[in-house]
């Protein structure tokens, strides 16, 4: 189970609309260090380089952060906060219904890999974390594919999902949606909502509610004769 | 169309079984930059670095290489190399058949990922490329890119596959195979052929191949009753 707290996570001030985004809401110094580490990752980017495009002295930005890695950390707690409480609001609103709740989990990942794709493409700088930080976010990091693994699980039960291995096939929908980050960029020809649109598609085909019969009016495969 | 070439590429001295891998054959250079890329990132790793682990001065380096990302694309062409004539040669193996051929091709580019887990990482380094080389890797990928589109527009065509999107379910199941390099170590519970089953098992479902009837038994999503 995925443990919803009532308490607002710091960095979240409100949880409205999880369709809703408006512009990340971070410090100065969180601010620049994204771009920063957006721009030439974490391993390229010096406490002095985040400082400089800050304005502020070294020691000035160590009275905040400890080191680097702290600063990578606060906009990892920031990425995971912002999609977990989504993806939580997003599974609620489907109710009781594991395709609809399969459907806005899914948006929901999609819409923060593109809105937030500076914080999402943090996600593969996570392995350069020290091996307890490292820790602390692969379980957070979980909750989501835990999520999504008993929605389809529900679905399985129900008989509306045709899935042999829920857990992977939660997992390598997340790989999907995580990849997306690699290759979205503002201001390219897909809008976030558009380019959700047909993950969800997607995603439904791959849990099997979606199947021949249901879409194309075709039989079951064998049945259609060639018409390429 | 992905143009087949007759010649073997530079680094891959015998094109053999595409299901067979052996230790990846690279330069003392270029292995001991694999490491040092894959322990901590491309930014994080000085040509000295490199230099240091090889036992070789900084300047003979540079015999070899013009400067640390011109590692980096050489090694990015290992790479690249490895996958295409594997995913080439699975798809031809699957002959005419577009199920066998889907099915292979994800196979290949499962085991890339997995027994090649340090090129295939290197992956996420492609966006601090220079504009040119970034432009001729992005090229080179998306030949895989459209080789699994066509297979899967052919299956469509046959009445085999139920896919509206080809060219975003093609992205979206090599985005789900990619993300593998995120999680996967050797010495990991799932070796990566069970890890390439798995994933072929949900390729299929997302295209549709094994729906609910075809597994289960169970008649279409509406009509079974809730089990759970």
């Amino acid at each position: 189970m995925v443990k919803k707290s009532n308490e607002a996570p710091p960095d979240v001030p409100s949880r409205g609309d999880w369709r809703h985004y408006e512009p990340v809401k971070l410090s100065p110094i969180l601010t620049h260090a994204l771009e920063a580490f957006y721009e030439h990752g974490f391993h390229g980017t010096t406490v002095r380089d985040i400082a400089r495009r800050v304005g502020v002295t070294v020691p000035a930005l160590y009275y905040h952060h400890e080191n680097k890695e702290a600063v990578l950390v606060a906009l990892l707690e920031t990425a995971t906060n912002d999609v977990i409480w989504r993806a939580d609001a997003a599974a609620g609103e489907g109710g009781d219904d594991p395709e609809a709740r399969l459907a806005n989990v899914v948006e929901a990942v999609v819409l923060h890999m593109t809105h937030r794709v500076r914080l999402a493409a943090l996600d593969s700088e996570l392995r350069y974390l020290q091996p307890d930080n490292r820790r602390h976010y692969a379980a957070t990091r979980k909750k989501l594919e835990t999520l999504l693994t008993e929605i389809i699980e529900d679905g399985v039960d129900r008989g509306v999902f045709a899935v042999t291995l829920p857990a992977e096939t939660a997992r390598a929908l997340l790989g999907m949606c995580q990849a997306i980050a690699k290759w979205y960029h503002d201001g390219g020809p897909l809008r976030p909502e558009e380019i959700a649109g047909r993950y969800v598609d997607i995603a439904l085909t791959t849990v099997g509610v979606r199947g021949p019969a249901s879409r194309t009016g075709l039989g079951h495969p064998g049945g259609a004769s060639p018409v390429g």
